[in-house]
C-alpha cells in the first residue's frame, strides 16, 4: 500500500512548513499501518498553469501525476488563505480536470477514471477560519475526479478568529482535536483503500452512458 | 437495502417539484437495483430549528430520523437558491449536528457514528448555477457526520447563465449529462452501500481517541 | 437613519443567544452614531419557505420586508452550523429573491431595486470555523440584491478548531479581534449609508439594458 | 480615472482567452465612461508564491502592485475550474494579504489600508457552474481587503451543467444576461469611485482600535 501526501505550503524548502509538521504526523501513522509513504513539497516544482496531463516543456507535474497512478491514498495537504484553500492546492485540481477529458485516464473498457478503487483525504491548516470550506471544496473535487473519501478524512488545526499563529507556534502538535481526528482519518483512509483493493468497484461507466444516451436528447 | 432520499423543495405537496422529478429518475433506478426507497418532503413537516435530535412538541423530525437509522443509503436531494443549498437542506445538516454531541448516536463500543457503513450522495437542481457549491457542502457534512462518499455520487442539472426555467420546462429529464452521471451515481451508491454491509468499518474512534489524548494537552 | 438587524439564531425567544450578544455591541455603537435600530429574531416568527413576497397566510415575512424597506444599514447576524450559515439566514436570502423577479421591488424608472442605495453588512458567531464562508455567501448575496457593501462590513468571533465554546462563553465579548473589526464595521457602514443617502446612484439599469439588447440575441 | 483589470487565464499570450474576451467588453464600456484602463494577463508574469508584498528575485508582483495603488477600480477576471475559481486568482488573494500585515499598505494617522476608497467588482466565465462561488470568494476578499463593493458589480457567463462550450463559442458575447449584468457593474463601479475620490472615507482605524482595546482582553 501506498500513500502519496502533496504538501501545497507556499513556502518553497528549506523553509519550515507548518502544513509540514501536520503531514509528519499523518506519515508516521501510515507507516505504522504498513504504508509506504512519499511527500511532495508542491512548491519546489515548476507545475505550469493548466489543465492538460503534460502542459509542455519545463512543467514537472507529470513525474507527480506518475506517483498519483500508483499510490492507493491520496491526501491533499493545504494551508488556508483568506478563508481559502491555496493557490497550489487549486492548481492540483487544475492539472487533475485532465482526468475528465484525456482518454489515457480512463480504462477502455469501464470508462472508469484512474482514480477508481483508490481513497482520498486532506489535512488543512491555517492561522484562523476557512478549514470546512477548504476541505469541502478539495473533497468534493477528489470525489468528482473518481477518488473515494470514506468518513471522518479530514484533520484540520486553526486558530481563534483572526489569530495570526501558526499550527506548531499556536500548540497545533498537541491539540487533541485535531490530533484525534487524524487518527479517525489515517484509520479509516488505510481501510477503504485495503478495501478497495480486495473488491474494486464493478460499475461500468461507459454502459451507464449508453444507457442515459437512450432517454436522452442531448442539446 | 433501503434508500432514504429527503426532497428539500421549498414548495408544499402537492405543487409541482422539479428537485422531485429528478427523484423519480433516481427511484426508479434504485428500484431496478434492487433497493426499496423511500422520499420524504421535508417541507411537508414541522422540522424545529435546532441541533437536537428532538426538539420538543411538534418536533417532526424524529419520525425521519428513525428512517435514517435504517437506511443504508441516505440522499440529500436540494434546489439552489443564490449559489446556495436550500434553507431546508441546511436544517436537515442543523439536526443532523446532534449525531456529534448526543451519545445515542455513537456505538458505546467502538464510538462509531451511527452513519458508519452507510453511504450518502445528492441531487442538485436550480435554474442556474450554484450546483458544485452545494454539493460540496452537503458531500462534506455527509462525510464528517460518517457517512461514507463514492465516487461520483453527485448529479444535478443547471441552466446557463442567469437562466430562469426549471428542470422540467427546460429539458432537463433527457439532458445527457445529468442522465449519465446520475446512472453513476446509483451504481456506485449500491455498490458501497452493499460493499459495506459487508464489510464494516473497523477502526475503534474511542480506541484512536485515547492514543490521541497521550499525545494532546487539551487547551 | 435606521438600522434593521436580523438575528437568525436557532434559539427562540427567550432563550440566550449569543449571536445576541454581539448584536448587542453592535446596536450600542449605531445609536452612538445618531442610528435608530431594530432588531428581529427571525425564529420568534412564522418566515414560511418560497421566494415571494408573500407566501400567504400566517407568512409573517411581509411585515418584515416593510421595515427592510425603511431601513438605511440591514445587518445580518448568522451563528454557524457546519462551517456554514444557518438555515434561517438562506431563509431570508430565499425570501429576498423575490426582488430579482417580483417588479414592485424596482424603480419604474430606473430598474433599480428598492435596495438601492442601502448599504449591508454581517455579524458571525459560532464555536469555529466557517465565518469567513457564511460571510462571503452573505455578503455576495446582498451585493448582487442591490445593497452596497463598504469595506470591512463583517465581524465575527469563533473558537478554535473543533472548539465548543460559544461567543461568551468563550470571552468573545473582551475579544479584540472581533471588538475593533466591529468598530470598522458600524463606522464604515454609518458612513456609507449617509454618504448614498446624499449622492444617490443615478444608474438607470432600464436603459442599460435596452443598450445590452442591442449587442444580444436572447437565446 | 484608472481601471486595472487582471485577468487570471490559465492560458499564457498569445493564447486566445475567453476571460479576455468579456475584459474587452468591460474595457470598452470603461473608456466611453472616461477610464483609463490598463490589462494585465497574470499568467505572462512570474508571481511568486507567498504572502508578501514582494517575494524576492525575479518577483514581478511588485510591479503590479504599483499599477494597483494607482487605480481607482479594480477588476478581477477569473476563469472556473472544477466550481472554483481559478489558482492565478487565488494567488492574487494571497500576495493582497501583505496589505493587512506590512505597514507600508496602511496610512500612518487613520490606518486605512491603501485600498480605501477604491472600488473593485469581478468577472467570471466557465464552461459551466461556479460563477457565484468564484465572485463571492473573490468579492469577500476584496472587502476584508478595504475595497468597496457597489451593488451588481459581478458579470459572468456560463453554460448549462457540465457542458463544455466555451464564452466566445458557447455565443457568449452576444448572451443577454452577461451583457446587461456587465453594464450595471460598469456603471456602478464608475459612480462609486468618484464618489469616493470626492468623499473619502472618514473612519480612524487606528483610533476604533484603540477603542476596542479599552473594551477588550486580548488573550
Amino acid at each position: 500500500m501506498k500513500a502519496l501526501i502533496i504538501n501545497c505550503t507556499l513556502k518553497p524548502s528549506p523553509e519550515f512548513s507548518n502544513t509540514g509538521a501536520l503531514i509528519k504526523k499523518a506519515e508516521q501513522q501510515l507507516k505504522e499501518s504498513g504504508v509506504t509513504t512519499e511527500v511532495i513539497r508542491l512548491v519546489d516544482y515548476n507545475i505550469k498553469p493548466g489543465t492538460e496531463a503534460d502542459m509542455g516543456k519545463g512543467d514537472e507535474w507529470p513525474a507527480i501525476l506518475e506517483k498519483l497512478k500508483n499510490a492507493d491514498i491520496f491526501i491533499i495537504a493545504t494551508p488556508i488563505w483568506m478563508g481559502h484553500l491555496a493557490s497550489t492546492t487549486q492548481r492540483i485540481i487544475e492539472r487533475l480536470d485532465a482526468i475528465f477529458h484525456d482518454e489515457q485516464f480512463a480504462d477502455k473498457e469501464t470508462g472508469q477514471y484512474i482514480t477508481y478503487n483508490r481513497v482520498a483525504g486532506c489535512l488543512v491548516t491555517g492561522n484562523e477560519d476557512g478549514a470546512h470550506a477548504s476541505a469541502a471544496q478539495i473533497l468534493w473535487a477528489m470525489q468528482e475526479l473518481g477518488f473515494t473519501i470514506p468518513p471522518n478524512v479530514n484533520a484540520y488545526w486553526v486558530g481563534m478568529a483572526g489569530d495570526d499563529k501558526d499550527y506548531v507556534e499556536g500548540g497545533g502538535e498537541r491539540y487533541l482535536y485535531t490530533n484525534y481526528t487524524l487518527r479517525w482519518m489515517i484509520a479509516n483512509l488505510t481501510y477503504f483503500a485495503k478495501l478497495l483493493k480486495a473488491n474494486p468497484i464493478p460499475s461500468n461507466l461507459k454502459a451507464l452512458r449508453v444507457l442515459a444516451e437512450k432517454e436522452s436528447k442531448n442539446d
